[in-house]
């Protein structure tokens, strides 16, 4: 028996369960801060209220978008730990990076909204798409190696959580890649994507995309 | 066994239960932020901080309001994962939405008290109340009609719960339809509905609604 | 049976246990948000910083004495759900009250921090304890009457928990009935108290007070 | 048997995982609202925006940093209470008292990171270090000294954790030392044991420090 640290480190899958649960609470809730009610001095009627309500759209919007994606990954990585016999170290680190990432996501998709035909601004959001993607799929292909996947799990199973990972990611690589025509087509694309994801249409080869 | 990504996500009902949990914290603290301790430097004397406070009490009402309504719908939700065997990827995405819908909450309360007496504040609120509802009857059709249910939980029990949520609409439409006399009938009237939920009072037909 | 959707609600004492923790943690962290860095351009030297670190002392203060009020209900909360065998409606709801009461309590810290020689401040910091106190009572007493608690847990146990919270609110009410000398004496007194019931020393009648 | 409070109190072992959970999970966010969305407005063109942005890299890093210090004593606590067999009141309070310090990370992070050459912002920082390693040494040596420590662990794991954080403290002093040559040191000394405890990487004496 190794008597070190690090061995005895990150083991609890519940413990990282119940961190991730907290972080996605609180990332998923930080842009309903910026849906602010307005102040009752400046509005004298029922159509400057109208009109106020209004000007509320583009940030619950993509307040929206940040849920969607964060849903999404929420998702992917409930479907990791569900199918893990237990952690380790590596693991839990992994798995903090990877919450690290969610946490920006409200900033990269507020960028998004206030700079929409900014290409940067685009590429930012996509690249921690990109980051939520590549740190799943190492947290994956680690447990996959060091043999924390519980073995109820056969190859098939174990590959078509890594197939959606690569799948997903080349798909949102296009859609950044549509910014060379238009930002618009990028986001369009990406939306439309995210909502299949969550909607998994009753269409077989869209839903298992 | 389908060997597919969607087969696999969204079962952990632990995992969909912490998330909530988190999501429902954030929601219920939120408008606490607003209750702000008046600055010092503004009160010279006892008379002036009475005043001050007193000047807070709507605000404490608004985040009475919009935790009343929250507990209630958080006692619904739980009512349905505490009878269910196990999840799925839609049921999941029908939750999230709930979710969504639930950060909703301390922003349509707080507008519904900074105007009172608009019909479009108040319409937005019972919106928001309308959307949490339907979201969940979504969830509870769908486990019903998709075997998720417990066995233990009998037809009658099903359709009690069922019920529950189309009679609280019915009387929550009600109120909101009282807004073309006042919409101070119509708070009244939702205010006292959510009392009687909460409090569910020893009179049969009341506590039953 | 009887199937109705009271019958069915609350039950879940995992689930009012989650939701506990999530808003314990909101209430503890929120007077953090006061303590904010010092602006850099404001800063010329050393002795600027020290200066400016200094005057963060009050709300440091309020910070940790929030924290400790907190701490203690929390464990308060704690020993009762542990000891029960299952939860009702009825005991969600009084826990929700709770709950609400528990999130007042950065307010009314902050409040007495501010207004230290205040009346008014010193009595509403202590009506929030009471509430905390008669809420808890109310739970554990409901729950007696009721049957929930856990059979292991005997009569002596049972008036042990009950008393605590007896001998606590008149100790605090004690404390609170000190301001007709002086509120600086009233807070030292509820201060150490609070300090007691967190270290618990090694003598038996300041412990089990 | 004892039939008093504190016997009964803080024994659940769950729930104090949970409300760590809930803290860390806020108080790893916390810096993240410091990355607010430059205005609109302000920005012209690409190059605007790009200006804007580079200006955000120090509080980028200063918040990766805490999520890093943060993730780290996360760590520590978890090996901690996964190998313990039940709780009590007195480790309740001193994980109480560890939560407090590790709400105020962010904060300490922030003060260095806006003084990152002043001495006094670095002995700050460390301080919170300290008290945090400090705390979870108590935490673990009281659970060894009251046998709450899980028989299956045996002396030399039980070691192998103490060691750990005695030799990560004095490597944290040695680096606040180091402040007397250049606050840059110390902090560039610093962050590299800390990427080398996230990383724990294959050379087997670092790994193992």
């Amino acid at each position: 028996m190794d008597a070190n640290y690090n061995s005895l480190a990150g083991r609890s899958l519940g413990r990282l369960a119940g961190l991730s649960d907290g972080v996605f609470s609180v990332a998923m809730t930080l842009l309903v801060l910026d849906l602010t009610v307005p102040a009752a001095h400046e509005i004298g009627n029922a159509d400057q209220l109208r009109i106020a309500l209004a000007a509320l759209a583009p940030k619950l919007i993509s307040y929206m978008m940040s849920f969607l994606t964060l849903g999404i990954f929420w998702n992917g990585q409930q479907v990791q730990l569900e199918n893990l016999t237990e952690g380790d170290r590596h693991l839990s680190w992994i798995n903090l990076a990877f919450l690290f990432a969610v946490t920006l996501v409200p900033f990269s998709t507020g960028l998004l909204a206030a700079f929409i035909d900014e290409r940067l601004a685009l590429l930012i959001y996509w690249a921690n798409i990109l980051l939520l993607g590549l740190l799943l799929l190492a947290s994956w292909s680690y447990a996959m190696r060091t043999g924390l996947v519980d073995p109820k799990i056969d190859a098939p199973r174990c590959r078509a959580i890594l197939r959606r990972f690569v799948v997903a990611q080349c798909l949102y690589a296009l859609g950044a890649a549509l910014c060379v025509i238009d930002t618009y087509v990028s986001i369009g694309w990406i939306v439309l994507l995210q909502l299949n994801y969550a909607v998994a249409p009753p269409v077989k080869w869209l839903r298992n995309l």
